[in-house]
């Protein structure tokens, strides 16, 4: 999506080989008309798959879950987080690592939200390791419900969090994927296009 | 807001005499078509108030404030949680006391998202005792902004969150205001107009 790369370009700043931050448009600050057309982008590429769900979890992925499922007309859950290891009665539950927080944290559904018959597409800001992306495939299997697929605004293709998923098949959509942080600069895989 | 207030007597459960649970449409699931109605009706009665930006915390606000920034068409800031008494730097930061958690939470935000020229509007899903209010209250005080009023969702008037501020003046707009819990049942104050 080429306004979002170029939105990258002009306010991300890159603190390290690994850290990207774009808390101006998209992680502390939201522009609400472009996480429309940021959720009008990932809808139309999931059009026709029949989605039921958008799942997304706290808190930043919610804005742009939102608006994926505005334009779906699907109703949206945010998986909640809580302290790792402490059982969610009547919930799906899987424990990720934050690599953030640099800390165990679970993430829960409560089961009536999630059902046998949904297709459910998971939606996220960032996909890096992909830790909140497996506890959120964790939960759809949990539930038996199917997975349709994975969109994201910002995907650090070279940490590798889509290499298992998409081996099995599952697609993943990638608003910006970054193929390199290196030396300060955003490196796009395939460039603006 | 007649549409709300029904929705929370056929989807809302009583829990005690101060928790009301709203997890399938506003808490955890969320309803987008109808959080697009509950900005606008927020939007609209601010509208002409000159409203710059809209301020939530994480993570449960988002999505109603998400919807009201769309409308008045304005940045959506979320304050963002940590453990409590560590100073982040470069942010305007608040303490406050999570009746959920049952500890302190610091909430803070970026320095860089509000300055002494934005005429705030804080947004949020529940005022209750209003802890979260005060916290974003004291952030656009640090910033020197101004503070043009609170729109919230549900308040549960009971609990009397919104009256310090009410009685300095401050514009708190409820769309759906709870007089009472008691006895497994959600009264509104005026009914259901």
């Amino acid at each position: 999506m080429r306004e979002l790369k170029e939105k990258i370009l002009k306010e991300g700043r890159v603190l390290s080989d690994t850290v990207l931050k774009v808390d101006s448009f998209l992680n502390h600050q939201v522009d609400p008309q472009f996480a429309l057309k940021m959720g009008k982008e990932l809808a139309g590429r999931f059009a026709g798959a029949g989605v039921t769900k958008v799942l997304t979890v706290e808190a930043s992925g919610i804005a742009v879950a939102l608006t994926t499922g505005l334009v779906l007309n699907v109703p949206v859950i945010f998986a909640k987080k809580k302290k790792a290891f402490t059982q969610e009665p009547g919930s799906y539950y899987s424990n990720i690592f934050s690599f953030t927080k640099r800390e165990m944290v679970g993430i829960y559904v409560n089961k009536k939200f999630i059902t046998r018959a949904d297709r459910v597409l998971i939606v996220d800001d960032f996909l890096a390791q992909g830790e909140a992306l497996r506890g959120m495939v964790g939960i759809i299997e949990q539930a038996g419900a199917t997975l349709v697929g994975v969109g994201v605004v910002i995907e650090k293709v070279f940490q590798g969090g889509g290499k298992a998923l998409r081996e099995k098949g599952v697609r993943i959509e990638a608003l910006a994927p970054v193929a390199s942080l290196a030396g300060g600069k955003v490196k796009f895989i395939n460039g603006l296009n």
